[in-house]
């Protein structure tokens, strides 16, 4: 039986020009009436998902930055550091490879960026030699902490929960959710998720985006 | 006719629990596809402001800090310094008078507080002597510039937009929304609101919160 839902953000709970979907915040708290734990895991940074938490009425915690920070009961918990992540981001901005964008002044653990003067892959083989990562979250490109990403986040809310990998379902669009769909967890995607994580997937949903997680947070009990 | 309308965020958007309206969210939504300018203000913090806007999908700038820093095309404009608040705060801190929340590591023009060894009337009085103003919005008290009021976000959106007062539509709920009701705009409060914002205003909602918000938006021809 499905305890925990963890929910991607942008292309999940929001459509392409990232409008919330209203169908899946209603969804959200009826399935938290019911008793369902409803989590959020994005790129995005502590503020927004701080926002989202209170505005949606999520009650249990939310995670920025691809894991990397936790929001719950007034408080920001880190899990990694932003040493490593800026200086190399910091370095390369320097030398003309990367430009960051407007959320940085808020990040705690990683960087975000859009790349400028190097190829996406030369940044991450420049990121690999300092033991960091790279991921495109689809609206700009993130270097992270190794091991800094959404299956570390599920792990978290396993462990708060004391939860079986059985009882928590995933949803997610895209590259970056597949860290929490590489775990023994039932793995949904909604209708416009890239390819790649579909084949991965336990279940597609026939609708897309916010339709999607309505869809299926209504009928959580055929997982 | 209405053609902007400023909406306050916290008790109006939203309910007493802080969860926001989907009526409301769906009839922003449609208002604006109808051509109808919707902004925000609210005492909360530019990062917040930032998620409601992309979110919710306002096209228009939106405000924090009560007017102190707008947000627009992914760029943060403040119009008012944190100096004098921040040097009060930190001293009155120190006194044990108040203690500062959360949110105030977001802030750029202003800060947030409760009161602890002082009371407000107190801590008010020591911000005159600074020239500086106390607001409560419900949820903390703000620290906040001389004019650092929802009265000055929107005269920047009136001259921004080039309206005359008389085609904006002001809706809020409580104290810190008085100085936009001291416009001569037209003035609409939920039935929540505070009755000394009530007395002041044009129009009073059957309905509260969100739902009066949808009311009065899907009703705009009438004012």
């Amino acid at each position: 039986m499905i305890k925990l839902v963890l929910l991607d953000v942008d292309g999940t709970l929001t459509d392409t020009r990232r409008l919330i979907s209203v169908r899946a915040v209603e969804a959200i708290r009826k399935a938290q009436k019911e008793g369902i734990i409803i989590s959020l895991a994005s790129g995005n940074v502590v503020p927004v998902m701080y926002g989202l938490k209170i505005f949606v009425g999520i009650s249990a915690p939310v995670f920025a930055e691809n894991g990397g920070a936790m929001f719950q009961n007034d408080e920001i918990f880190t899990f990694f550091s932003m040493d490593k992540p800026k200086k190399l981001f910091d370095r390369m901005e320097g030398e003309g490879k990367l430009k960051g964008i407007l959320s940085n002044r808020w990040r705690l653990t990683s960087m975000a960026y859009v790349p400028t003067g190097a190829v996406p892959e030369q940044i991450a083989a420049e990121a690999q030699k300092k033991d960091l990562v790279t991921v495109d979250s689809g609206y700009s490109w993130h270097l992270l902490n190794k091991g800094q990403d959404k299956g570390f986040a599920l792990e978290k809310l396993k462990e708060t929960y004391s939860l079986d990998y059985d009882e928590i379902l995933v949803m997610g669009d895209s590259y970056n959710d597949a860290p929490m769909f590489k775990k023994d967890v039932v793995k949904v995607v909604p209708s416009n998720a890239e390819e790649s994580l579909k084949a991965i997937a336990d279940h597609v949903a026939k609708e897309s985006n916010g339709d999607g997680v309505a869809e299926v947070l209504q009928n959580l009990q055929s997982f």
